[in-house]
């Protein structure tokens, strides 16, 4: 199961950066009451994420869909940014090949290939559209909303493409909310569609059909997935408890100066958790001029890029390592140039010692210099460890907000651009933008160099 | 060429968070010093970096390993970590294909698809084992130092493989000190080999061999890649250059409060030189008690995940849009579905027009909102820009860490790390280590959940 280690937090063991042994102790009632928050906007329906691993009314018809796409299908591509493409992501870069892309079809059990469009780069799309052929891919087309410009053009691009060689109605599926958008609309003119529940927000979505989907289409077993995220839910039942543990001990070193969060796992397959969590960590809680930054970190290799940093800059972090007991392969370090001293010591281990001897060694250093540092262990990599971790981390990221004082639900600061952005785009109605751009924006003093 | 445009963090544009535009008057003096202490240095031979536009003894070597590589390998498979491999993954993401190790050998003008094992993660090294026929691979062995264990380790697996099947001599090159380290004594063996000028620390060597080699023999144009260094170098040659300003406008920044640095291309063909550069700025800066925290954000994607964040939260960040006036390629957007007023005007635009938008929108909503950012112009991606890129910022962190008054040179932060894992690999002369290991560390309190 997923355990929270917060050892290197404590005051008895770094020093004055710590938080006292009695943390726990003195912040119950806050907890309590944020627990009781939590549980009335769960009763009143405002945090549907935490139903998801209970309720999925359209699971047999992902099933059905993974199914019948089985060998059918060269490609997948994904359409969809940010809360729409990070959860999936994760979850393929965690439970497939670290070259999935170039396994031959029967290595991947006739799934396809993935596709992962989350940018408009013209570069990034056009290299897509070089690498498929559209009459072998399947499209899915993911916009809670339905109207994210960035998905829709793509979608738009994309049929375009379908129409001159296959059949749109065939090859492209919407996931989107059930009644409203555009994307809805469009659904009836005969595509296939899966619904985002209204009260799920894109962040909090990967254990939907925003996520389960793309899984399941990548043989991911969505089944498994589920039931960790249930067991998470019951261990989420006392007060006690990993989410909570995670997002006070947050809470509470942010007061002392440690606003920097850093997730930092050591496993290459978890680096795309690393990414949907920062997007879960910062959406939710920067705001009102508050909230922690989140940052991913890879072990081992950002111990030769951000651990000086760590080690030796200010103290204004909390850096979380993301450990696993057993990787799913084990690969021998052979024994040559014995003579050399700096050499022959590796021989004879594992990389899987190796990665683990590193993993330890920094968290000692970085402990014994009294540097914050938790870590959350996993036994292995699995569809069952990744749903609980997604549900414990979502948990405490509300937690977190509530503590906060903040609403983690939603993201207005996003509005204000993508507005300018929709003057500059031409979209009607957005004139009041359009006259700040051209009268206030572009006759700015510019300093360039 | 590269522009800095600082407009927005200028107290005029943003209001209190800003710089007074009298800063660069106010410090020109401070500038002078530290102008002058970069050229001693220089003098001194203590900044190598400064040289490598100029001087490549071994450039015809690197032109004719390449040229002789060219439809003769499969694979590159390249060892190494941090600084010996930041710099080579940034060129050939920046310069090849979005998905270059999907295309056909023709696509790649006869050059070897890429693996950078960049991890020891052993789930890592088996996948890459699983994609590679060992036989119709080029190994490099990246290592300045000769002693990196990840490097190391890699290398005596490969060497096994290799063994086996091939001929290690043909297809191991060694990139590593001229003189020192049992890399350069293994060399003798009678392996290829190219040298890191030891006055080049890792973090900046990226147009030494160590990111020449690679780039060469991915078909990257490295004469094109020194020139643009050499322009750039020349142009910082007169104080109110790019690099300086850069350095600058984030120091002052810094003092106001703003240590998170974000680097944000607008492009994701350039993702891996914010990777690159946040090694640099992070273990350059980050030591005695100070130094900014750099992040990577990609533009649009991170509009979705981190934007919340830099609108509403604390006003910490300076935000450094990286951005390219001409993409590589255009796209269409093309109209359907024109009753929907969110899909209609969209169509007829082109995605570079969307991503530009999208950029403009996203620095006018951070402007409005009193947000520090800047914004590094690039005419387009090309070796030529990217040579003045890498030049530009690694003056910049020299210049800015001369402001710091700290040593932007070395890293004394990692050895503690480096000295328990050693232990725990059972290296011999690590007594005090593995004692404290097993006597403190793993005998301190535990707090778990």
């Amino acid at each position: 199961m997923v355990i929270y280690d917060f050892s290197n937090l404590m005051e008895e063991n770094i020093g004055e950066h710590g938080l006292s042994s009695l943390f726990f102790k003195e912040k119950e009632d806050l907890l309590q009451t944020v627990d009781r928050q939590i549980k009335e906007q769960a009763r009143l329906g405002e945090l549907g994420f935490m139903q998801l691993p209970f309720d999925q009314p359209e699971i047999d018809k992902i099933k059905r869909l993974a199914a019948a796409a089985r060998g059918k299908w060269e490609n997948l591509l994904v359409l969809g940014i940010g809360g729409s493409s990070l959860g999936a992501m994760a979850l393929h870069q965690a439970l497939n090949h670290p070259f999935y892309n170039l396994l031959p079809s029967e290595k991947r059990e006739g799934c396809p290939r993935v596709f992962f469009a989350d940018n408009v780069d013209p570069e990034l799309i056009n290299g897509i559209l070089e690498s498929i052929d559209i009459k072998r891919t399947l499209i899915l087309v993911i916009s809670k909303s339905g109207k994210t410009a960035e998905t829709l053009a793509q979608f738009l691009l994309c049929l375009d493409h379908i129409k001159k060689v296959g059949d749109p109605h065939q090859q492209i599926v919407i996931i989107t909310d059930p009644e409203k958008g555009p994307l809805r609309e469009i659904v009836k003119e005969g595509f296939s569609s899966f619904s985002v529940p209204p009260n799920v927000g894109g962040r909090y979505s990967v254990l939907s059909p925003v996520g389960l989907v793309p899984a399941a289409l990548l043989g991911v077993d969505i089944d498994a997935l589920l039931a960790g995220a249930q067991a998470m839910s019951k261990r989420c039942e006392t007060l006690e408890n990993p989410a909570y543990l995670f997002a006070l001990t947050h809470y509470l070193l942010m007061q002392k100066g440690k606003v920097i969060h850093v997730m930092f796992p050591y496993a290459y397959a978890l680096r795309g958790i690393a990414d949907w969590w920062r997007q879960l960590w910062a959406e939710s809680l920067g705001k009102e001029g508050k909230g922690p930054t989140p940052v991913k970190a890879i072990g081992v290799t950002d111990q030769h890029s951000q651990l000086q940093l760590y080690m030796e800059g200010p103290y204004d972090k909390v850096i979380t390592f993301l450990t696993v007991k057993n990787y799913r392969t084990e690969v021998n370090i052979p024994s040559f140039f014995s003579d050399f001293t700096d050499i022959a010591y590796l021989g004879g281990h594992t990389f899987n010692q190796l990665i683990q001897a590193e993993q330890l060694g920094t968290e000692a250093a970085l402990t014994k210099t009294g540097r914050a540092n938790a870590k959350i262990i996993l036994d292995q990599i699995d569809a069952f460890s990744l749903g609980a971790l997604f549900y414990g981390l979502e948990l405490a990221t509300v937690c977190c907000g509530f503590l906060m004082d903040i609403n983690p639900l939603n993201q207005p600061g996003v509005e204000l651009g993508k507005r300018y952005t929709q003057a500059l785009m031409g979209k009607s109605g957005f004139t009041t933008e359009k006259e700040e751009i051209e009268n206030w924006f572009l006759k700015r003093p510019l300093y360039q160099v």
